[in-house]
Parts: C-alpha cells; sequence; structure tokens
C-alpha cells in the first residue's frame, strides 16, 4: 500500500482562528442584536486601487481579442513585470536583476512551495510569536523546528544566541503579529549567522511599505545578504490583494550551497511545477508600480494608518504598553492588569463587541498580548478605540 | 552549512522544447523572410469567450467598491464555485459533495503540490509516452519511477503488467502526446489494480472536454475510483485559460491510505500553503460553466476539432498512421519512411516551415512519432496541412 506522508499526523489543530470564530458565533447567537467590530483577521477592507482596477480591465479585454490575447506566460514571470520590481528595490539602493525577481500568486502560495528546496533533514527557526503557518509547512516536510521567543526585553527582534543550530531562519520584519521592526544593526547579525554557519534566511517582506521610519525594507539592504536570503514578499497588504492574488520573490544569483545554486533550482522549479501566473494578474500587479499606481495604494495605506494612530492614542492615554502601530499594520498590546490573551479577548467580546487576536495563538511566548489589525474600516475602528477607552479607563 | 533538496542534482536537462526553439530561432535567422506555422507548444490561440470576459470584467468591479470588494477567499475555493463543479460532474452521472471539489491556479500548479500529500517513498508509474513534468515532480522529490512503455499494440493505452509494482499511478487520458483515450473497461483494469494494491491513481483529466465519443470523461465514472483516484483538472484547453490560469482538483472523502484521510490532508495543506485563488479568476472560471459559457467554449473547441479534422484527412489521404485527433487536441502521426522523430521535424521545419514535436521527447518510446497541435489558427493549419500533403505526397 501507498504510505502517504506521515508528518501530516504532527500537525497540531489550529485552534485560533476557529476558536475565535466560534466565540464570536455564539456571542451572535446570543445577541443577535449587537454589531461586532472585528480587528481580528488582517484582511484588508478598503478596493483596489484606480490605477490596478484599469489595468485589470485592460488586461480582461487583451484576453478577449485574438490579436492581443495571451496564451501561456513564462513560469518565472512577465519579464516586464520582474523588470519593474528589479527597479523598485533600486528605490531602496538595492540593485537586482530582474532575473532574481520571481512573480508569484502570493507570499501565503510561495512560503509553502520554497521549501521543496532544501533538505528535509535541515532545521527551521522560528522567532516566536510568529504567523502559525511557517511551523506547520515545515512540520509537513518532516523538518525539525526550533523556536526562538522573543520579547519585550528584546523589542521582539531576538537576536542569535550562544550555540543556536539553524539551518533555515525565518524573519518576518515588520513583524506579523508583533508589529516590531528589526533595524539595520540586527539584521546584520543575522545576515553574518548565516553566512558563517552556511544558513538560509527566509525574510518575509510582506509589511515592508507600512514602514515610514528609517528602517530597512529589505534584507538585501544589507551587506552579505545575498549570499545567505531569499526574500518573499506580497502585494495583499502593500496594494489590497488579499484576494486578487499576486506576489514577488528575491533570489541572488550569488545564493549557492553545497555547489547547488538556489535561483536556478527555483527557476527549474518554476518550470516543472507551474504555468506561470495569470496575464490579467500580473498586468494588475504591474500598475502598483506606476507612479499613479504609488500614490494610490499609499493614500489607502495612510487611512489604515490613521487607523493605527486612532487606537494607539487610546493606549497612550490609558497606559498601556504596545508594539507596532507605527510602521507597521498590527499593533500588539499587553493584555491590562495581568489578564491573559483569551481572558481579554472574551472581555472585549462581551462587554464591547470589539474583536481582537489573543497573543497566545502565535506561540506561547505570546501569551499575555492581544492583537490588533488595523486594515478595518475607520469608521469601526474610531468606534472601537472610543469602547475600548471607556472600558479600560 | 544548510543541505538543499540534492534530487535536484538527478534531474534530466529539459532538451525538448528548448532544441525546438533553438532550431526555429536557427532556421529564421538563415531565412529571415520565411513563415513559419507552429503546431508545436499546445498553447491554444483563440481568446476567452464572451461570457468569461463579462464575469471577469463584473469581477473586477467588485473589487473597485467597498461594499463588493472580496479579500481573503476560501482556501479550498468559492464555495459556489466548488458546487458548480460538482453539479458538472453530475451531468455524466458522477456524484460529488462540493467538499470534493478544490479549485485550483492550474493543473500543472497541482501536479506539483500533490505529489506532498504522499510518502517519498512510494514509486511513481509513469505510462510513455508522456507529459514530461510527470517525472520531474517525482524526480524532485527523490521518489523512484517506473516507467511503463506504450506503442501501436496497445493502442497507447496501456494496462497493468504482470508483478507491476507501483504506488503512484499517473494516467493521462485523453492523452497527451498521443491523443489516445482510455475505455471505461480499460480504466476498470486500473482502478482495480489500485485498489487491490492500496496504490493511488492521479487521473489528469485536462483535455476532457474533447471527448466526443462514449468515452468515460472522469476516472469517477468507473466504479471503484472513489477509493484509489485523485483527478486533475484545468480550463487551459476547456476554455482557453492557459494564460489565464484556473483548475480544479477532485479528491473523494473515501480515499484513506493508512488511516490518514487524503482529502482532510489536502485540506490541511491547502489552509496552510495557500490563501485561495483570485476571487476575480474564479468568477472568470464560474462563467465556463453557464449554459452560455459551455455554448461558447464548444463553439471554440468545434474550430480546434475542425483544425484536427483538417490535418487528418490528409494524413489519411497519404495513408499515414495516426492516433488522437479526434477525441483530443492532439495528432500523434507515424513518421514516414521509417524517420526518426528529429530527422522528420528538421525535413518539416527546412523543406515546408512547419513547426511539431517530436515524439521523442515524451519519452524513448516516442522515437519515430511526431505530434501536431491542433490549437493554432485555422488559416495555418489549412495552410500547414497543404504543405504536408505536398511534401508527403
Amino acid at each position: 500500500m501507498i504510505a502517504l506522508n506521515t508528518n501530516y499526523q504532527n500537525l497540531k489543530d489550529s485552534y485560533l482562528f476557529y476558536n475565535i470564530a466560534q466565540k464570536t458565533k455564539a456571542y451572535l447567537a446570543a445577541n443577535p442584536d449587537k454589531k461586532l467590530y472585528r480587528m481580528g483577521i488582517g484582511d484588508v477592507s478598503l478596493p483596489l486601487c484606480d490605477a490596478v482596477i484599469k489595468a485589470l480591465h485592460d488586461a480582461v479585454n487583451d484576453q478577449a481579442v485574438k490579436e492581443s490575447f495571451h496564451g501561456y506566460m513564462p513560469e518565472c514571470g512577465d519579464p516586464s513585470l520582474r523588470e519593474t520590481i528589479a527597479k523598485y528595490y533600486a528605490r531602496r539602493g538595492v540593485e537586482l536583476s530582474p532575473e532574481e525577481a520571481f512573480v508569484s500568486s502570493g507570499a501565503s502560495d510561495e512560503l509553502g512551495d520554497i521549501l521543496d528546496l532544501f533538505s528535509r533533514e535541515s532545521t527551521a527557526l522560528i522567532m516566536e510569536p510568529a504567523y502559525p503557518a511557517y511551523v506547520d509547512a515545515n512540520v509537513m516536510a518532516g523538518r525539525k523546528i526550533v523556536h526562538l521567543p522573543s520579547g519585550e526585553e528584546d523589542g521582539f527582534t531576538p537576536l542569535p544566541t550562544e550555540g543556536l543550530e539553524a539551518d533555515l531562519i525565518y524573519l518576518c520584519s515588520p513583524n506579523n503579529p508583533t508589529g516590531a521592526v528589526f533595524t539595520a544593526e540586527k539584521l546584520k547579525k543575522w545576515v553574518d549567522y548565516a553566512n558563517n554557519r552556511g544558513a538560509v534566511i527566509i525574510f518575509d517582506a510582506a509589511y515592508e511599505a507600512f514602514i515610514e521610519e528609517d528602517l530597512p525594507h529589505s534584507i538585501f539592504e544589507i551587506e552579505g545578504a545575498r549570499t545567505c536570503a531569499i526574500e518573499i514578499c506580497s502585494l495583499s497588504k502593500t496594494a489590497g490583494f488579499t484576494g486578487t492574488r499576486l506576489g514577488y520573490t528575491v533570489i541572488p544569483k550569488e545564493l549557492e550551497r553545497g555547489g547547488q545554486n538556489v535561483n536556478a533550482m527555483w527557476v527549474r522549479n518554476r518550470t516543472t511545477k507551474t504555468n506561470g501566473v495569470s496575464y490579467i494578474l500580473q498586468k494588475g500587479g504591474a500598475a502598483v508600480f506606476t507612479e499613479e499606481g504609488q500614490k494610490q495604494i499609499h493614500d489607502n495605506i495612510r487611512i489604515y494608518k490613521n487607523n493605527a494612530r486612532v487606537l494607539t492614542e487610546v493606549l497612550d492615554e490609558l497606559g498601556i504598553r504596545y508594539f507596532g502601530g507605527k510602521n507597521a499594520p498590527y499593533i500588539w498590546m499587553k493584555c491590562p492588569n495581568g489578564m491573559g490573551s483569551w481572558e481579554f479577548f472574551d472581555l472585549l467580546l462581551n462587554e464591547i463587541q470589539v474583536v481582537g487576536t489573543p497573543g497566545e495563538g502565535f506561540g506561547a511566548c505570546g501569551e499575555g498580548y492581544f492583537r490588533f489589525s488595523t486594515f478595518g474600516s475607520p469608521e469601526d475602528t474610531v468606534e472601537a478605540a472610543r469602547r475600548i477607552k471607556e472600558l479600560l479607563k
């Protein structure tokens, strides 16, 4: 009999969002007249910007006429979009060849697929609190996982510890869920660690567009990163593509281990296991990088940032400690009065109908913290902030 | 140092389409005034039908307005599209629950991703001639591969041989490249083999819409398939989605091995490794299954079928043996006068500027055969047929 992948039996049930859904459902069943203020799931609420909508319509029109119809796209991405992405990096002084930028169906897909390039004997390092899929994708591959907890003492941006043995290092900055951003100095420590050990960094830059202070948007702003890092990006939060789907991945040509070139391996992977990303979506994505598109997406990002300001002003007034909210779309707050994550969740839901995400769901060291997403509507955010202030004052 | 996936070192360079591209490029460089008649690559030439174009535009408009904007889609597919797909199967008497139909980014992506569910110790069976990616995706996983050659004696639809030991069985019907279609009787033999041994069949039904005779469109028309098969489908050839991307996969809830349920594993895989397929593309795909969409895609398929008729009529007149062309978009012809695949390729390119695909590229048993795609334009196909007749008469 065929053996299935038995590593799936080692997956833990993912209770976080399921429990949130069950609890809110039960609350609404018992209180059908109440409106909820949802700031839990990190999904965007603003529609796609005009430049993207126009590009998508144009691309659909191209597909309607024989002369402009596009069949199979190049598996690694439309060459013009790859060049556009390389130019986007140049604005931060990062020089890329277009062949180092791969178009993807999104960061989530890519974070799963890219693991195929690494031996299953390697050890993955997850800095916690963390996005739960990092762990699960590696459990599915039977990879050993090392958890590196972080906390207020290191600003939720931990450094390599003495004797740390890890091969595949997940770094998410700006961080989900804490909103913390690694400084160039701290990233350099990880780049040096990776180069010294021969490890590879998987840098999740999904939230780079939210950085406003002088902090690295890309691991490739750090000297030495071209020999040890892969960067995975997404238009989901940058341009509201959560339901439209498009992302990109950067793999430098210098990245080699044991005589194998990672960029060349990824080309081979894509040409074998995909037939490219939709022409329509690539055209829509390209519009994000135009002057008009950049202006419009930053208008939207400003709305989300204003949501963050509304919430953090209240937390400041209440004297509640928090991280993020400035260079990131998440606010990571300390639960008041020593409350537990779920205890605080229940309090907010039952007393003021505000839904957030208990920090404990992102790893044990997240216990006692709570995450707010700032992707909701401005009206709901203002009302939620008012209720939080009233409840906790 | 981290170890990369060393199985990639066992991949053979894929020369087939590269060689074709090099040879045609060299020919055009030497003969800049010549026009080529390309019937090599299996890419479609007709634009998307009106029903799909309208649905895509409507979906883009939905993404432009806050009230109708869609963020993250369910990872396994929009429930209404999953129901539509289940209903599409019902027309052939196949009963599916919507939870057994998964929406994908296309068959190519899915054929790569689905292998994650199986142990790397399992043995894959590839019936040749075959689509080259079947082999490469399994080499990347380090899986042992058993090649089962087929030929004219079995109509390119081979049966399980005495003592065959295979765990993962690839079946492509209608077949790429031979155009041969398995009868229900022959499929039943494979289903029985798989159930007896505890193997799993991966049934590639990408060309089912081209079947016109009374032959199975789905492995699930065969009794017993629900306990041994996964079916991977695509709108690429059915509805011209090669560059637009959408597909679907059927995994019955009864499919279990060693106490693990394959449908449940795939749900877990998708929820971990994707954030769903684009809302826009799912809306476009749903339009394919409407009454209007079905009429329009079959109008297009008729044009391709007419291309096939034009070519096979010439082959009939010339007394050349071939397979396919009737229930499939490919024609698999015996090279005349005992010529080799590449020899015949060179002859057609140099003498009449017609480009096809040498059969040897699909496996050793394809030597001496040649594949024509019928997805080209009608005008080019008529002229290519005229030239073939003139050359070989």
